[in-house]
């Protein structure tokens, strides 16, 4: 096992009816922004509900934080926290509000041009370029991201997407209210699904530094979202599979899973320049790229993708090349089942476009990817060739 | 899945050589206390390694906390804390030290009688009761309990053991070097897997909410702590294997376990009795306890002890009967193997020392044990019948 740290100070408040837990955490003479997106929480009546609940404290609005939230959108916000001294910011939303909330928080106090906050990738923005941001909490509406409970956000600028990371980004509170899921469409819940999957491969099919207990908690996640994914996109009011899913996200990517082992975020770094190109759906980008570079690297992850395929997906015959193949195509179906595409020709892009991604890799540093860092472009090709 | 609220702001930082950690921790400027136990941290030089990296700050000692931490000399402590202005606290033991510390903390700046903090039982102490604790930290030695990363201790007075619990309880960090662990008495590493081990058991064998991913991670513990036993006891400086002990013990009662599921704490609370009364060491009473109970309540916990049987011991024929049987004879034998005796008279007590367990428990109000409160005192009379 690896050394490492591991600390994670968000409250969860989880289950049915938890919406009047905002009025006990966030502090009663708070200025409040409330985050939001392109409009369905405030049409469904959860803003409404949020701002009843927040009572006599002043309350501001920004709407329209898209899906793969844009730098552009987020420095208006920036400049509302600014100009009326917001002190609390409330996310309510899915992965894309409650990260571009997160860059909201960080740039606010910061005096530079907040683009520079774009360039630190996945190492945690020092503490002496930002050492205060607006506390924030999160309702959320879509179990997907974890971003509910990790210091982590992804912002879209011009063609690229940015990892941003900072330990004062972890929301103080997240409401985890699976009800408030129930009227996402079919496809935005099996999106969730496969991102919380690939966050768990990702921190789990590398190679093993004997981390035990991590593997089994990622075996246990893999196996929930197993279990759980066909249901969850077909019966969307059904609550105990759906609070297995929410709960299942947001442990995937809250850092118990990859404390003190290898980790190799190659699968969402491709994918991530697939949504910035062509436009996929990141859950898709993931779906495309996952199977593809489990064939490409079968012999670097050959350790952890027999474990896999024996105490996820209970494969126990056959020779090991036979255990590897037979679990990457349950991997594939099982994304298939929930109805996602898992090669880049369903979406229209074909082999002629993968030059034009790996210039994309290249302008974004991404050279040196996995655990190991040695996928580089020229494996990278390999992969999308695999996943055309 | 039941509601619930999840919060642990624990930082944990681990591994080998960690120690220097305590000076990024503990502010610049603190008056520090170092709490410890009857002189092992002392003598094997691990305290002066703390005072050295400690430097320039002003360092005062606090030994002698006993195994199962006694009011009486807690209090002590707490006048030290007055009188020099201490302002961070630095327990460096097991449990018993860690939880002592817990206690100096919150009755540091407590007006009233301490004892006062022993009366709330499994409820959090009410913020308007304490509303401020001395901040600490933690150098753990010894993975057993939990209390590195959680916000409970259990404090002894004249014949009792009192939980007491405050979000004000949690240290601020928590070193874990495995490493340090190297030195443990066997006995003691068998009793911390089998402390862990039943914190598990105690958030898991109860009745089934369909918190999937909780029980796998249940499973996931258990399974570890099954794989690494017989070798964390028998050779204690293979570190991979001390590693996921130290892990296991600590992700088993930091929450995450627990969140959503019912929970059944009836063993420890019978167990300390068993201490209480007969200075039978906290893990040993488990082992003898935990057994016992499963057979007496096998009715009640069928579910998941059918669950139990499949997936943590991997037993796949036979009856329901015979499958619940196998389950807790594999469990009997588990504690067996590491050394530990599963039966009371092998501690001399008799069943004729039974009644005065029960008045015990009755004096201290346990009367309605279990995940249902329907131990009754005839119940627990039962377990313990079933243990001698």
């Amino acid at each position: 096992m690896f050394n490492f740290d591991f600390y994670n100070p968000t409250r969860i408040v989880f289950g049915k009816d938890r919406l009047e837990s905002i009025d006990k955490y966030v502090p009663v003479d708070a200025t409040v922004l409330i985050t939001y997106g392109s409009g369905s929480a405030k049409k469904s009546g959860l803003i409404d509900k949020v701002k009843a609940v927040l009572g006599n404290r002043k309350v501001y609005e920004f709407s329209g934080i898209e899906p793969n939230p844009c730098y552009e959108t987020l420095v208006k916000a920036v400049e509302i926290v600014r100009s009326e001294n917001i002190n609390f910011l409330l996310a309510v939303g899915g992965g894309s509000v409650i990260d571009g909330t997160k860059f909201i928080t960080l740039a606010s106090y910061y005096k530079g041009d907040s683009r520079d906050l774009l360039k630190y990738g996945l190492a945690p923005i020092p503490f002496d370029v930002i050492e205060k941001a607006v506390p924030f909490g999160t309702v959320l509406t879509l179990p997907a991201t974890g971003s509910e409970m990790n210091s982590g956000a992804v912002i879209s600028y011009e063609h690229g997407k940015y990892a941003v990371m900072s330990e004062l980004a972890f929301p103080t509170f997240s409401i985890l209210d699976p009800t408030i899921t129930f009227t996402l469409p079919k496809t935005q819940v099996a999106n969730g699904v496969i991102d919380a999957f690939v966050h768990t491969t990702e921190q789990y099919l590398t190679f093993p530094v004997d981390g035990k207990v991590q593997d089994r908690i990622a075996e246990g996640i893999l196996q929930t979202l197993i279990e759980i994914g066909e249901t969850t996109v077909a019966e969307p009011e059904n609550y105990d599979v759906r609070a297995n899913h929410v709960w299942s996200a947001t442990l995937a990517l809250n850092g118990i899973v990859g404390a003190g082992v290898p980790q190799d975020w190659a699968t969402h770094m491709i994918g991530h320049e697939l949504t910035a190109l062509f436009g996929i759906d990141h859950g898709q980008t993931l779906a495309i790229v996952l199977p593809a570079l489990l064939e490409v690297r079968r012999e670097q992850k050959r350790a952890k993708l027999l474990q896999y395929a024996e105490r996820v997906w209970h494969i126990e015959s056959g020779s090991e090349e036979e255990k590897v193949d037979l679990a990457i195509q349950k991997t594939r179906e099982f994304f298939e089942s929930l109805g996602a595409k898992t090669h880049l020709s369903q979406y229209g892009v074909g082999a002629d476009k993968i030059p034009v991604v790996i210039e994309q890799l290249k302008a974004h540093g991404m050279i040196a990817l996995s655990e190991t860092q040695d996928i580089t472009l020229d494996i990278s090709q390999k992969i999308l060739e695999r996943a055309v």
